[in-house]
């Protein structure tokens, strides 16, 4: 079974970082994945100590991309930003660089022109995170993120920019992105030695709201399972982060949000 | 520039039927599509010769489908239905029944299981479709419906499922559910001939409900006019169908919903 990660963007209301690392210690959760803002707040340096210190994995660093931009100020802002991501990335010794790519900029409907921002912003900052050792882990996101997130939408086309972009670069899977496609199996066979994260929650039914509604793993309809073995097929044995962006489970104690997802990651994956 | 036609839908809380019909008279609207509640509520002989009166074109008949069901009764009830709704396109003389093809069954967590019901029942309504002279407008919806409202999400799936039923099955193009899709102009270019349907309306950025809150035309985000070139390059030159689900427009005046859809339709079409 691929060990447990906790992404701290699920108990992001009532924990700091610290605190999750405390929490997976004591759960006896053995990967964690920070995003910025928390790790922002302890410092970098303290916490790849008490990471480390803890016997933690670091399993990803939540998040870079958001390359496309109205002008050209705002792409070199974008470009900056995730400069000091790659090198807090390895700082970390993060497994990968979690990249959300963006979406349309503001007034925009060029889809195709954003699509063209994301790749040059890849190109752009790929040869320092090779330098930096750092993973770029290219996520696609679910379609209904399109207009203000991420143009990058499905495991094929990720795969595409894996192969134009070479060495240094994966993909970032997520059950609840990627659960729905028709592509999602014969992709899946091109994504061997590609697959840098593996992230999973669940879609409820009925779904409301676009951003923060998702489910705990076993409470929708994604056949977890099913997708971890294609997974593992692909030949990914790392980590299962659990990703929960959902106000339901950001209401919870902590402790117990932890419990649950430790017992449905033995159930479902 | 590809006629205009109200799809009754989106002005569905404050007119029936009858209504429509006199609004898409008074405001030089061609074509009309109506939803089959509406439809039952007048009766179908009485619209069809009040359509027929008013000199209008019945561009598609909303809607068939919603094939998978948990056990055989309910897979069996759908394909009554299906066929009462071919029969009631057929006395309308409608140019496609649009199918939106349904989600999961409850409980269940196979979509490929799903998508096998949905391919059957089509198989099984094709020939009477067939021998009324119904096209079948098969309608991929957008990724965030698949749980709950259809498990065919892309044109790639939709033209794949026509190849393989033949005469008699087209589809239709919402640019709602396929504006996002990376596969979009690549398929396009294999839709030449299949394309029953095409409607318009927008997405809003942000979006605050999954079904209840498309844009007017023009208000969002999608390349309209880009997709609508796609469409006629493709050699469809039918009618354009503004198709709104939308709580804000529900509260509106129909009549000023209809004056600006027309305007909106000039502009962005």
């Amino acid at each position: 079974m691929k060990p447990l990660s906790l992404n701290t963007v699920t108990v992001r209301e009532k924990w700091g970082l610290a605190e999750c690392i405390e929490g997976c210690a004591r759960h006896g959760i053995p990967g964690i994945s920070p995003w910025r803002d928390v790790l922002a707040a302890m410092g970098v340096d303290a916490a790849a100590r008490q990471i480390r210190d803890a016997g933690l994995t670091l399993t990803g660093l939540c998040r870079g991309g958001m390359f496309p931009a109205a002008d050209a100020a705002g792409r070199a802002a974008a470009i900056e930003d995730n400069r000091r991501a790659i090198e807090e990335a390895h700082k970390l010794q993060a497994r990968s660089l979690v990249m959300v790519c963006g979406g349309l900029p503001p007034g925009s409907k060029d889809i195709q022109g954003a699509r063209r921002m994301v790749r040059e912003g890849l190109e752009t900052i790929l040869p320092e995170a090779r330098a930096a050792g750092v993973t770029l882990g290219l996520e696609p996101l679910h379609p209904m993120t399109c207009a203000d997130r991420s143009v990058l939408s499905t495991l094929g086309q990720a795969l595409d920019l894996c192969a134009a972009l070479g060495e240094g670069v994966g993909v970032v899977l997520d059950v609840y992105h990627v659960w729905w496609d028709p592509e999602l199996s014969h992709q899946m066979a091109r994504a061997a030695g590609k697959i840098a994260g593996f992230h999973i929650c669940d879609w409820l039914v009925p779904t409301t709201d676009l951003v923060f509604d998702r489910g705990m793993p076993g409470d929708g309809v994604i056949d977890i399972s099913g997708i971890s073995q294609m997974v593992s097929a692909a030949g990914y044995d790392g980590f299962v982060e659990v990703e929960l962006l959902s106000r339901r489970w950001w209401a919870e104690e902590p402790d117990e949000v932890l419990r649950i997802m430790k017992e449905r990651h033995a159930r479902v994956v």
